[in-house]
């Protein structure tokens, strides 16, 4: 039977640096993942806004976190899980080998809903973005356009307006999903423009850049190109949270913590984007998982 | 009159970062700082902790953290502060210059009482440490002396217990400060022995090294040395909170925050050490910073 003091579900930045901080401390450490280690980071084109390091491509930063971690002797292995147990501690991998810990950190992220057009995937991260507040600076003083009628759509479009030159709202219906009190900011700004009944419809790209979305109308078919060197879809991110007990969950999906980011059960910790929280980050992610490391550890001695 | 959209006192990584989340916003912002700018980060000899680089040296971190937030045109200047009027959003410099803002940030940090013995500055970092979870593994199966009877003493000790060979903590009277629990896990920890009654002494140098602690017996006079490499003195530390209102602060002097790190009074907040938080690491202070910033601009952007 596989024994360690600590399980970490996902190695983006905050399951790294939980990792980092709990073999640190010499607490065995075993980080599983299911996909490119770095999680949402890895996919990253480039980061400007981890402090401390001026301009990093995503992949590069988070080889460098996953080398910190696995220095102080965590381990990692790449597998699907099919079950946790948060009762017994006990993790499932997809080749039923049973593993299990004294404390268990969900750190799975979130997945965001693409935009599905030809070629959208190739231009994540260069011409598409699914965060402002990550890349908003790169498209300083250019034209953008915003995809969505959401809460997050429109607090990303007034994040860009003092940011970009222009910002073009794209929403399917001829109203709003967002609340009143933010519509009526976006509508009384006069950087951002709101085109309804639309949908995105094909990516222009010139010399492999973005130039422009093409856009259909959903009434009457017709085709307009928008100039913009940014698109950036508002259309709704997913908690990965398919292993985690609903008991654990607020009613968006998203997995509640308390300060020390434990769970609602005992021994079963939450860090990162998969957590409720205000901002997410790479640097706030990597600040959960010390918070979860350090109490995980202060709960192991007092054992 | 000098207005800025943010005004942040301080520049350790809480300040700084928030000075970058909120610079790349386009806001208007000034970073004061009494100091050095780094805060405590800038007398750190070697962090290894900070996710993604592996082993730097505290000021060389705290320079890539400076430079990184004035890159996006934060400013900075040095000045000691006479009074911060919050109602007003007001600052007023030693010189009598009166700065305004629409958010002011407190990113004071704390102040360690440090161990007053010859030498003992001169050591800080290699050999006297303020802080085990920073420096705990430095002393991986090495002899450390802990100081102090208090809770963080004794949570430091216990931290330190899986990491190092020994720990021998010096304790001034013959009962200690902290609660029952954890001085009862204390004295079943075979690798910690417990010396009472006795004051540290005098520090044992050799080729430039800490090698050991003198301490004396405060009743018989009679001085022992205790062989050791590491020092960790858990005197206390004070929250630096002369600028900021009573109102804002918890019983012990910390900052209370809400989960945008905004204080009891609108549009004044707080970052990092000075707050009421579990975890003071340099990642979990950017991490505040970040959410500050964010809140900061959140806020504007609504106005």
């Amino acid at each position: 039977m596989k024994k360690y003091d600590v399980i970490i579900i996902g190695a983006g930045p905050a399951g790294l640096t939980c990792a980092l901080y709990t073999s640190r401390s010499n607490l065995k450490t075993l980080i599983i993942e299911n996909d490119i280690p770095g999680g949402k980071l890895s996919k990253t084109y480039e980061v400007e806004n981890y402090p401390g390091i001026s301009s990093i491509n995503g992949a590069e930063l988070a080889m460098k976190m996953q080398n910190h971690a696995l220095s102080f002797g965590a381990e990692m292995i790449t597998s699907q899980i099919t079950k946790v147990d948060t009762d017994k501690k006990k993790v499932i991998l997809s080749d039923n080998e049973e593993l299990y810990a004294e404390a268990i950190v969900f750190a799975t992220g979130t997945k965001e809903r693409k935009l599905a057009l030809p070629y959208s995937d190739e231009f994540t991260g260069r011409g598409i973005s699914y965060c402002a507040v990550c890349d908003g600076f790169f498209y300083r003083k250019k034209d953008v356009v915003v995809i969505g009628g959401g809460n997050s759509a429109l607090e990303e479009a007034l994040y860009l307006a003092n940011i970009v030159n222009s910002i073009t709202i794209i929403i399917r219906r001829d109203v709003f999903r967002a609340e009143p009190g933010i519509v009526g900011k976006v509508k009384e700004n006069p950087k951002i423009k709101i085109i309804t009944k639309s949908v995105p419809d094909e990516l222009v790209i010139e010399n492999d850049t973005i130039t422009g979305l093409r856009i259909r109308n959903t009434e009457t078919d017709e085709k307009t190109i928008i100039n913009c060197s940014g698109i950036f879809p508002y259309i709704g991110a997913d908690p990965e949270n398919s292993l985690i007990p609903d008991i654990c969950l607020n009613e968006y999906g998203y997995v509640k913590v308390d300060t020390n980011m434990e769970t609602t059960v005992k021994g079963i910790y939450a860090a990162g984007d998969i957590t409720d929280k205000t901002l997410r980050q790479i640097v706030t992610a990597c600040s959960d998982g010390a918070v979860a490391a350090n109490a995980i550890k202060k709960s192991l001695d007092s054992k």
